[in-house]
């Protein structure tokens, strides 16, 4: 891609960043170290996510398209939380998943994509890597940490009281530690 | 990298491959993907696994470095298989898994690291790509689905009979999907 090309469509990714931000469609607590990414000239930044808590309803395993959210939380969650979001369940099998954080970049060269795949993974990111590097150098920043559990179906649960603590405290620790780490990312990055 | 160290370095590799396949070290239903993999001059295969279930004791999420296998399957797996492996149980969380597929192999340029990534892709391995661009080429080949639940502790079930049974179901799902996809991917690489 030609250095004119990746400035121009960076100027159009950060307008729309910029949209999102306002419209409060971006994770809060990750706009700092977008913020440090896209300081750079070499980089630019599409997606991301924090990290989350997901409850989730859906037909069948991988069938995405026809899922429903009940419950997203970028942070740790209570039983409360958790019940609340439970109660709007009514067909189909039921998925908690606690999800690590995930940052798409665009790089201008595979150099630079390089230098930060493997900062992050020095951070823990540990599945870092490149997502695409023909025409455009698509970086994709994510960790190891997660959960998927099936917990139900029909709107009926299919664990008890005890369970359910420790599925909370098992997706509150993957919060717990994307936290950490995505602190330590955003040290190491002003070094980059 | 030099064109005569990518040879030398597959060779080494093939030797390696070969070896593990006579001491069983391969998921059989995985080899004749990468001998197909293996038999084009670009690529050569180092670690993969056909997809698995998987049942685990680990002390805290994510440290795997102390983890202890109670049961590993490279196929569908029943009640029996599962309560067999749970009785090995005693110290710390308990985690059951299922995995997809994953390949990685060495691509001898970018561009042909690009052609097998976008025919991974197309075939429903989403999540392939570029683990490293530099040095070596590293590809991996993978897929989204997957159960990672907490279901114990110390030895103890947190789960009931039923539960059990939509956990089966559900990793064995992931073992179906994974094997169709697989088979997809066998057929196309015969013409990448």
């Amino acid at each position: 891609m030609k250095e004119k090309d990746f400035i121009e469509n960076k100027k159009q990714a950060m307008e729309k960043l910029n949209k999102a931000k306002k419209q409060d469609k971006v994770d809060e607590d990750i706009i700092p170290i977008l913020d440090i990414i896209n300081s750079f000239d070499e980089y630019y930044t599409s997606s991301s996510c924090y990290g989350r808590i997901v409850l989730l309803e859906l037909p069948i395993i991988g069938d995405k398209k026809n899922a429903k959210f009940l419950g997203k939380w970028h942070r740790k969650i209570t039983k409360k939380d958790f019940s609340d979001s439970f109660k709007k369940s009514s067909k189909g099998q039921i998925w908690f998943l606690a999800q690590a954080p995930i940052i798409h970049l665009f790089s201008k060269d595979l150099n630079s994509g390089d230098k930060i795949v493997k900062k992050a993974v020095s951070c823990g990111f540990k599945n870092s890597g490149f997502r695409s590097i023909k025409k455009n150098i698509v970086v994709e920043l994510t960790s190891t940490e997660r959960l998927d559990c099936p917990i139900g179906f029909d709107g009926r649960f299919y664990v008890d009281d005890r369970y359910i603590s420790l599925l909370l405290d098992s997706a509150n620790e993957v919060i717990n530690r994307s936290s950490k780490k995505l602190k330590k990312l955003k040290e190491e990055l002003k070094n980059i």
